[in-house]
C-alpha cells in the first residue's frame, strides 16, 4: 500500500519560495513528493481536510501552519487567522467543529507582548467561533532561525449521518457559486507588506462554519465546498478541474471583486483570481438546487454578496475557462510560483 | 468561562531559549500565558492530549511541534521523532491511534534530498505503527526564516469504552514505573550537536502505542501514564507533584541509565534525570497492581527493562525526593531553563 518505487523527479533540487506560494510548483511539490510517501484515500483527495471514520461516528481531521508576513494586517493576525482557517477547512467538510489545537513556534527574543497580543487574538477568534483550544504545544528556537511567530492549528469536527462532501463528488453540470467578493485578505497583507495604506483593503477572515452549516441545511445536496485561501480562486478552480478530469467555465464578470481590491490589485500587479481568500466559500451545488443554495447564501451575514459565477462541463477537461467582459475566452492557468509567499 | 482579568506577571518581557527548554520558564509560559487564555476542562489538565467527547465516542487529540536540531541523529530524525511522539501522546491517553496529519515548514533552500529523506522517515515510522497520515500542509518561508524544516504532527486517537487516564487520577500510594533506561534521546541529540560519536548512545524514538496496550489489557486499574520527553523524567514527576498537590519518592538507584548514557551525560554535564526521552512510559498504578503492571510492561519487547522507581506520597505535597544510594535525600527540582533547547 506505501510507496516504494523512485518518487517521480522534480523541476528544482531545493525548496524554492513557490513551493508555498499555492501555484504549480506547490502542487508538484505535494503531488510528486508528500501524496506518493503517504499513499491512503483520504489524502488522495487532496480535500482540506480528511474523513476518519471511528465506526459509525465520522470525523473531519484538518491541520495548517501559518507563516504569514508580517503577523499583524488590516483585518486580522496570525492567530484569527489560524483559528478561522482550520475552522473553513472543517466547515468544507460539513462538519461541526468539535476541537482545536495550538502548536507554537517562537523565535528567541520574541517581546512577550507580541506572544501575548497573538494567543488573545487565537482566544477571541475560538470564543467567537465556539470552539474550544483543547491541547496544544510550544517549542522556541534560537533568534534567526525563526520569524517571530509559526502557528499551527489543527482541528476535528463531527460530520453529520449522511453528508458527503468533497471534490470527487463534482460533476458536469454543477453550478460553482463563491459566497463574497475575492482577493481581500492576500491583498490587505500584500498592501501592509509594501508599506501601502489602503482604504477599504482589509483581510476577510472570518469563520465559515456557520455560513456552511446554513447552506447544507438548506441544500443537502452541495456536491463540494472549497475555501480558496493560496492561489486565490484560481487555484481552487484548476485543482478541481485538473483532478477531477473536469472543465470549468467561469463568467469572470459574475466574479464579485471590491473596487478597493481591484484598484489595489492593479497597484500592485496582481489579478485578483490569484489572491487568497480567507472567509470564502466556493460551491460546487447541481444545476436545479443552485438558485436555492445562492438564495442560503445570501442570507447569512457572511454570504450577503454572494453570486453564481459559473459552471461544471465534461467539456475541456482539466481546463477552466473565463469567459471574460467582452465575450473572448481565455484559460486561466496557475503561476508556476505565483508572486505571494507567506500570505497565510 | 474565559479569562478578561490582567495575564499573570512573566519572569522576562522576551521568549528566551529556556521557555522551550521544559524547565521553570517552560512552565512560566504555558501556566501564566497560554493555559489562562483558552481557560477550559481539557487543556486546564496540562496533559498532553485532550478528551473529545463526539456523544458515545471518546476521542484522544494531541499536537506537538518539532523543531529538533540537528534533524538527523543516531538512532533517527524529525520526522521518525515527530510520527512516535504524537503516537505516544495518544499512547498515554490509551487511545488507539485513528490517524495523524502533517504540517512543514520549510526553509527556502532546503534540498530536496533532505525533504526526501525527511518525509521517508515520516512515511516508515507511520507504517509501522500502522497509522496513516490523512491530511497535511507544506509551508515556504524565505532562507533565514526557518531552520531546514519544522514539522508539526496531530493525531487523533479512540479512547475504549471505560477508560479514563490523566494526571488527575493519580493518588497518594500509587507505584510509579518507568519502561526502560532513561536519557537516551536527549544525549544522543546533545552528543551529536557537540560533534561527539559515542558508542552505544542512540535514541529511543520509539511508537509506544502497542506498549501501553498490552499494559492496559492486563491492568486495567492504571491511573495515568506519561511519556517523558523535555526536562526529562524530573519534569514528568515534577509536574504531577507540583499540578497536583502530591508528594513523590523516587529510589534514585532504582532508576535505569544506560552505562553509554551516564558517562555521555557526565562528559557533557548532563543528569540523566532532566534529559528527554522519546521511547519510554511513566506508569502510575495502584500499588496492589504494581507487580502486574511491571510484568506487563516486561513482556513487551519496548518494556524490556521496566523498573519500579517510586511511589506517590500524601507526604511532603508539591515536592519529589530522591532517595538517594547512600540513603541520602535531596528534593528533585527543575532547573530555571534546562540547557538543552532544540531536544525535540
Amino acid at each position: 500500500m506505501f510507496f516504494d518505487c523512485p518518487l517521480p523527479s522534480m523541476s528544482t533540487d531545493r525548496v524554492l519560495l513557490g513551493h508555498g506560494s499555492g501555484g504549480k510548483l506547490t502542487s508538484e511539490l505535494i503531488e510528486k513528493l508528500i501524496v506518493p510517501a503517504f499513499a491512503n484515500h483520504a489524502l488522495a483527495e487532496l480535500d482540506d481536510f480528511a474523513v476518519v471514520d471511528t465506526g459509525g461516528t465520522r470525523l473531519a481531521f484538518t491541520t495548517d501552519a501559518y507563516v504569514v508576513s508580517p503577523i499583524r494586517f488590516p483585518g486580522g493576525d496570525i492567530g484569527e487567522l489560524a483559528v478561522n482557517g482550520t475552522i473553513n477547512d472543517l466547515a468544507c467538510a460539513g462538519a461541526r467543529p468539535l476541537a482545536l489545537s495550538l502548536a507554537l513556534i517562537l523565535e528567541e527574543g520574541l517581546p512577550l507582548d507580541t506572544l501575548r497580543a497573538v494567543i488573545e487574538s487565537i482566544r477571541a477568534a475560538a470564543a467567537r467561533a465556539g470552539v474550544a483550544v483543547m491541547t496544544g504545544d510550544t517549542k522556541v528556537v534560537e533568534r534567526g532561525h525563526a520569524d517571530q511567530v509559526f502557528v499551527t492549528t489543527s482541528g476535528v469536527g463531527l460530520i453529520p449521518p449522511g453528508r458527503c462532501l468533497g471534490s470527487r463528488f463534482v460533476r458536469p453540470g454543477d453550478a460553482i457559486l463563491i459566497s463574497g467578493p475575492i482577493g481581500d485578505h492576500g491583498v490587505a497583507v500584500m498592501a501592509r507588506r509594501a508599506g501601502l495604506e489602503l482604504d477599504g483593503v482589509a483581510s476577510d477572515t472570518a469563520a465559515l462554519h456557520t455560513l456552511s452549516g446554513a447552506l447544507l441545511e438548506t441544500c443537502r445536496d452541495v456536491h463540494a465546498l472549497r475555501d480558496p485561501t493560496r492561489g486565490g480562486l484560481a487555484a481552487a478552480l484548476v485543482e478541481i478541474a485538473t483532478r477531477r478530469d473536469l472543465g470549468i467555465e467561469v463568467d469572470e464578470s459574475a466574479v464579485p471583486v471590491r473596487e478597493a481590491v481591484r484598484g489595489a490589485c492593479e497597484l500592485l500587479g496582481l489579478d485578483p483570481l490569484l489572491v487568497a481568500n480567507e472567509g470564502k466559500l466556493v460551491v460546487f451545488v447541481p444545476e436545479d438546487s443552485a438558485d436555492r443554495a445562492l438564495a442560503a447564501l445570501r442570507a447569512h451575514p457572511l454570504g450577503a454578496e454572494a453570486a453564481r459565477i459559473g459552471t461544471v462541463t465534461a467539456e475541456h477537461p482539466r481546463r477552466v475557462e473565463l469567459v471574460t467582459p467582452v465575450r473572448g475566452r481565455r484559460t486561466l492557468d496557475l503561476p508556476f510560483a505565483e508572486p505571494l509567499p507567506r500570505i497565510c
